[in-house]
């Protein structure tokens, strides 16, 4: 099951030449998961992957910049005849949220789901979790956790061969866990089946300043995407609006032990460097994605989480 | 004075990888005015000419992809700390849809002045007028035109001499339309200056089928930018959506005699070739701009209206 994620925009605030407003893809097998849209979200989309069906948006919070370029990408599926449901879900508020681009956008021939949930709720996926948390911003917001359920050791034909299960249908009903029986009497699963492996979590904060939440549900995560606002230099100036500076998000990365940390949300006042160099010194692994970067998460046994440079395509 | 015109943005209804929603950008000595503000204009602006404090914008109509740019330009220009007012311009609604995006923009630290017009409404400005007149569309809606006075016209130091009138401050009063005193009795202004010459028009069509009131309005202009939603074979569809195919855009600039016609509102579906080819066949002086192409409209004695592209900047 491939697992990716694609930066479609990652400044904070305001676009710069180079980087469009929030909005992370997550691919998961067939599924398109939007995390925040902000203004030009279609379009980058429509430059990158094209302007696939979403299933599902979620929000991080109504801060303009994470929401404004809804009710364009709606209105343009619309133009495009779309039929298939579109959920949205966010923080307590989105339902007015919508009620104000509803004119905006008119009707649409295909329904949208607006789906208040509350900080801690889970929502239930074939094969993973998402989760809202609460994350520290100046106004209501959630960071999301994509946690794929733990997935079965691998099946040992020969063990199991060797207790006197011949290959067949057999094999099928150790692998799905049940018990059959063998030369010398019932053969469990267990005794063929190796250590149930991992599955992949993802974490993206959304906008917060450092938080332990974060830290907590990110714990040895394969991907952090953390804001990183301000650099240390400005902490003062990310206390005050609610934001982290790219020291504190790798703190919280190395806090977390992550595989790797991606950091977004990035001012056009800075460079792209300052914020990479600044959070390697706390935590290696750090990257700082442009616009159409992906990241790939590979299970954990084929190897660890795999920059792609948009330009490496 | 200078007089250009950047596309901002060239596409229509959706956006593509190439052209950004509608926005038009009148640069006019050091005033800005911004035609339509679709999603993504701001950032459009910051890969071209900056974010420049725009000081008036005039919307066409409010169909979602001429107006969606709003709220986040506006906010933007919050975050940078603007405090020079910004008007904005449109036809009756525009006070309603300031409601509606409100609450998305928050406040601002520069005062927002909506001023709702009727067709035929006249803004006056130093050397020019701004007129909204009625198009053809499925909703109310303007094309702007931007007329400049006659100026005055070539003083000739020549013919004032031969006059007896010294160089000097008599000069002066007679190009401001002053009689002196000269050698065999008074000169009037008309013995020394010659003929008044035009100012230059400039007309915006926004979205509309092919009407006589836009080549009415648009009667010998130095550059009709008009949309070409449409090809002629789907002239039916034009009909039905209150759009104009290119040919029919044409045929408009033909009549009214404009010395450029540049298309604009361009469909994905549509190579620019082919909208410029049809275009071309009934009026030859036909562009079809892409994103970020400069129109330079030098006075007439200067020579014709000068097509820049981008990429030859």
């Amino acid at each position: 099951m491939d697992l990716d994620v694609l930066f479609v925009g990652t400044a904070g605030s305001a676009p710069s030449a180079r980087r469009g407003l929030p909005a992370t893809l997550v691919r998961r097998g067939g599924e398109r998961l939007l995390f925040d849209c902000g203004e030009g979200t279609q379009r980058q989309l429509i430059r990158s992957v094209g302007l696939v069906e979403i299933d599902e948006v979620f929000i991080t919070h109504f801060h303009a910049d994470h929401v404004l370029g809804l009710p364009g990408m709606l209105k343009t599926y619309g133009l495009q005849g779309r039929t298939r449901p579109l959920s949205v879900y966010g923080p307590r508020g989105l339902t007015r949220l919508f009620e104000i681009l509803r004119p905006l956008v008119g009707r649409t021939p295909f329904e949208v789901e607006v789906r208040e949930v509350d900080a801690g709720d889970e929502l239930s996926r074939d094969g993973y979790v998402l989760a809202a948390f609460a994350v520290d911003h100046r106004v209501p917001a959630f960071g999301w956790a994509l946690v794929e359920h733990e997935r079965p050791g691998v099946f040992s034909p020969d063990r199991a061969e060797a207790l006197g299960i011949l290959p067949g249908p057999a094999f099928g009903r150790l692998q799905r866990g049940e018990s059959v029986a063998g030369a010398d009497g019932e053969v469990r699963p267990e005794q063929v089946m190796g250590e149930p492996r991992a599955g992949r979590k993802l974490v993206i904060t959304g906008d917060t300043a450092p938080c332990e939440m974060t830290a907590a549900v990110a714990h040895e995560a394969d991907l952090l995407v953390h804001e990183a606002t301000f650099l240390d230099e400005e902490a003062e100036r990310a206390r005050a609006t609610g934001h982290s500076t790219a020291g504190e998000a790798a703190r919280i990365a190395a806090q977390a032990r992550v595989r790797m940390l991606a950091l977004t949300h990035v001012s056009a006042r800075h460079m792209a460097g300052a914020i990479r160099d600044e959070a390697r010194a706390a935590f290696t692994p750090t990257i700082v994605p442009r616009d159409f970067d992906r990241v790939l998460l590979p299970f954990a046994e084929r190897g660890g989480p795999e920059h792609l440079r948009e330009d490496e395509r």
